[in-house]
């Protein structure tokens, strides 16, 4: 696994540079490289309490992501998966702590504990005011003396964030964030887990394999299972959690974690999984999913719960700083009728000269099938007189249902067979034109400009100009003919010419022909401009008989 | 590798159920599943200008997370790097357009620009007012004619829906978003390509290549290159836009997207590196770096640039709902001075019996070296004894300087120099002792209350009780015979009872041996209990001399 790092000593020191850079303004570091990586909130004035966190790194966006306004003031952060050290602790402490004192939030992992612990020691003894809560939500191991902390860890965050951000006393921030810590459970689940830059990745788990109950740092699971589906992961991770809700506590918030290496994708279909287990009952608001506490890059989601009451609610809710993202109400989600799409149903209406043009120039595609994909096979994928002749035989096989008597609505229930019947995208390209053209027509303009029009707009999102080898190069020199006045002839010689024309053309930058190199196509002539061509010739003989 | 997917057919469907899931009350979706999968603003009343955008899915979170006030109206979604279908546009169009009309904002490929265009132009015969900007900023692809549309367009977005969102009319919104789109430069540059789910993952890419100009598909990248630093890459990426930065515009907002599978740790070392290139000179605001086109899981990162002038910046900085990241605005990152942190220099001062102790103290942990090692290597890691030896000498190598005279002064000291000397929790934990019974004795408390104070604060950030196989076990009682008003003999027969009992520990649940089996600690004695009651005998055996 390769990683975006330079200098492996550095990897934090960077990165922390980096989170300055395009958060210009609103937060600052600690002149302390490298032992002390502290980021904090630009323009501090510490009158209000002061909330810090912080830990190894690795769970970006947390630690350092989520100081701003309403949340962290500080984020002291570690090497990959290290604790900070007691001074850089301390130096956060002191540098953000007023008169309100200041609360440090520490995952509980030994290091963590120890060095935000001491550094707490510390600072009172220098005469700070300093609490510090401890948060264990990790389900996992909630059986034994010390769990872990986990994603849970950022409801404590934003609680106490917002409590200190309204002028709360430390007592009351601390108490709340106390009594938050307590009432929080997290699970973990993942099918990969994470690579750590300078090491290999661990193949724990074999390719059907899902581990329940990991920790942020990789460590193995409590459980291994069968990798079935998204929804049974999903349901198993959130049986972990209600079987250990109490009865007493009806509404929750749910917190959705991105443990890194998933893709947002993959995350809406664990959310929707989510809304199908007996838990999502029980969920009043969404937090994510997001990556909010990662692992690395490992492949996986937590979830957290939080029990929610008149107190928590609206600190939860509260608009905040950083990547803390709003939390959303769950529901039932809900749809919007499908609007009334233009039914492929017209009504039937005569013009026999009409009729007999549709029909003629079906002709001409259905005699040509052959000889069109026998051109096709030399400068593309061999089959442009089956998509034509597909596309006559649908007209055909609707045809007497169509309006011949209005040229504009014949000319969009063309388009609307085409688009259904014909492959690739020369039936959408023909689809365009005869639907511009129909509007076109609509519009009140003759059948030439009606064509000119159709005719642009295909160019216009076909891509392909005159030149390009394509039906352009026949269509569009005979649509110059009726511009200029010329007679049907006159059009059907412009068309043959410009077909020929593609003979010349060794090169493609559109079309059927764009990926072949040039000087490939030197003597061939492109398909689509020849059963264009053809189709002017036929219409010409059909309408002068008396000069055959 | 392993998705989180469930049913193949459904993943682009179950992911849209998850968004709307997540994201109750501000979006719906069409009912029109499975071919139709259009996601759209929850109460949207059609009074503005609909900005519509939309393509193949794998890119979240575009185009569905820009669902938005003051972003996208609708978000038309094809199943994976797929276009949707004409009919879904249609929809779209149809669902939430009014007399305002509404814009369509295309990446450039064929079926985007196929389906979006009949689309467009069928809407366009049903009466509606429809305008299309297609969006072409790759500059690997700009030598062609059809560059391809990737992360720039996101500057099309949010700029046409602030100015729909302003409402302004159709004719304005179209004019300004294609003049944005006509500005924008974007490319890319990976070191690990997609995998698509159910198909394996191109593994294209050496271990040490990169490629530059890749495209949001997989699309082979216009050039490889060695992968040697991070710094390198990044230049190599901004180069390729300053070369075609035109002089007369200034100043640039940039875009940093995630292509999906980097960390954001690695994206912020990304962005540092950013601020090194000439390119960031010309950089007013950057946005991100966050995941905001990405190519499923790929680990790779664009670079978008977006020419600012009077009408765009304002666009650009309005706050919108949904995944767009606001702007910061570039800087050179402003650094907080360090704290004063307590400096490790104590004014010397005299105490006869003090020095006696601490030296007492040091030489008893200094002579059991090796037999607390000895203990240590049954139950833990063998190096007990020699990390308390080494905080003696610590401590002696100190003894000169230290305030005797001041008991509280003299506790923070030994803390201090404990803190530092020490390795492992053990060092922490006796600095944590030391220093809360520092707090408390310069608040006025006597020794004895001092040293609970620090013991129960050690157990508090230790996580150990007694009954845990630590010192503790020995120190507690100790303490408490101090507390019930006892003598140094008492404590010191307590404290060897209590460091005897832990050979009847057979679990461990904290501490040095937590992670041993039951019953492997059976008949050992800890050595931290055991260090504790060798303290208080040789501090009764100095301190009755007449006795021995």
């Amino acid at each position: 696994m390769k990683h975006f790092i330079g200098d492996r000593d550095r990897i934090v020191q960077q990165a922390i540079s980096g989170i300055l850079a395009s958060s210009h303004g609103r937060l600052t570091r600690l002149d302390g490289y490298p032992e002390i990586k502290v980021l904090l909130r630009a323009g501090w004035d510490g009158s209000k309490v002061s909330v810090i966190s912080g830990g190894g790194s690795g769970h970006e966006p947390a630690h350092a992501g989520f100081v701003g306004e309403g949340m962290l003031t500080a984020a002291v952060c570690g090497d990959i998966f290290a604790s900070p050290s007691v001074d850089a602790v301390l130096s956060a402490i002191i540098a953000t702590t007023g008169p309100s004192g200041c609360l440090l939030i520490v995952k509980n992992y030994t290091g963590d504990r120890l060095n935000f612990g001491l550094a707490a020691t510390q600072a009172r003894a220098l005469g700070y005011k300093v609490e510090v809560v401890v948060v264990g939500d990790d389900v996992a191991t909630s059986a034994t003396k010390q769990p872990r902390g986990v994603a849970g860890t950022l409801f404590v965050h934003k609680i106490a964030g917002y409590l200190a951000s309204q002028g709360e006393t430390l007592t009351t921030v601390a108490k709340v964030a106390g009594d938050v810590a307590a009432s929080i459970m997290t699970i973990g689940m993942a099918i990969e887990t994470c690579s750590v830059p300078g090491r290999g990745k661990e193949q724990r788990l074999a390719a059907d394999e899902a581990e329940l109950g990991l920790g942020i740092h990789g460590e193995p699971g409590v459980q291994r299972l069968k990798f079935a589906s998204v929804e049974a992961l999903v349901d198993t991770a959130a049986v972990q959690l209600s079987n250990k809700l109490s009865t007493s506590s009806a509404r929750h918030a749910l917190l959705v974690n991105n443990l890194g290496g998933a893709t947002p994708l993959e995350m809406s279909i664990v959310m929707d999984a989510l809304t199908k287990t007996p838990l999502f009952q029980k969920i009043d608001y969404v937090v994510g999913p997001a990556p909010l506490m990662t692992a690395l890059d490992m492949k996986g989601f937590s979830l957290s719960l939080l029990p929610l009451d008149d107190q928590v609610l609206p600190a939860l809710l509260a608009p905040c700083e950083g990547a803390w993202p709003a939390p959303s109400r769950a529901g039932s989600p809900v749809l919007t009728p499908m609007p009334k799409l233009p039914a492929a149903n017209w009504a039937h209406s005569s013009n026999p000269a009409a009729e007999a043009l549709v029909r003629q120039a079906c002709a001409v595609f259905i005699e040509n099938e052959d000889y069109l994909n026998a051109l096709d096979a030399k400068v593309g994928d061999g089959d442009t007189g089956s998509t034509f002749a597909t596309a006559a035989r649908g007209v055909l096989g609707r045809f007497d249902g169509l309006p011949f008597g209005d040229v504009a609505a014949l000319l969009a229930a063309i388009s609307q067979i085409l688009s259904r019947t014909m492959g690739g995208s020369s039936g959408i390209l023909l689809a365009i034109l005869l639907s511009a053209a129909s509007k076109s027509s609509s519009d009140g303009h003759g059948p030439v400009r009606a064509l000119r029009d159709g005719l642009l707009e295909m160019q216009r999102f076909g891509g392909a100009q005159k030149g390009d080898r394509t039906m352009i190069d026949a269509l569009s020199p005979a649509l110059d003919i009726f511009v200029a006045g010329g007679n049907l002839e006159d059009a059907a010689k412009a068309a043959r010419k410009g077909a020929d024309s593609t003979r010349e053309m060794g090169y493609a930058t559109a079309g059927r022909s764009s990926y072949l190199a040039e000087g490939d196509l030197l003597g061939n002539v492109d398909p689509g401009a020849e059963a264009a061509a053809r189709l002017f010739e036929r219409l010409v003989e059909r309408s002068t008989p008396e000069r055959g």
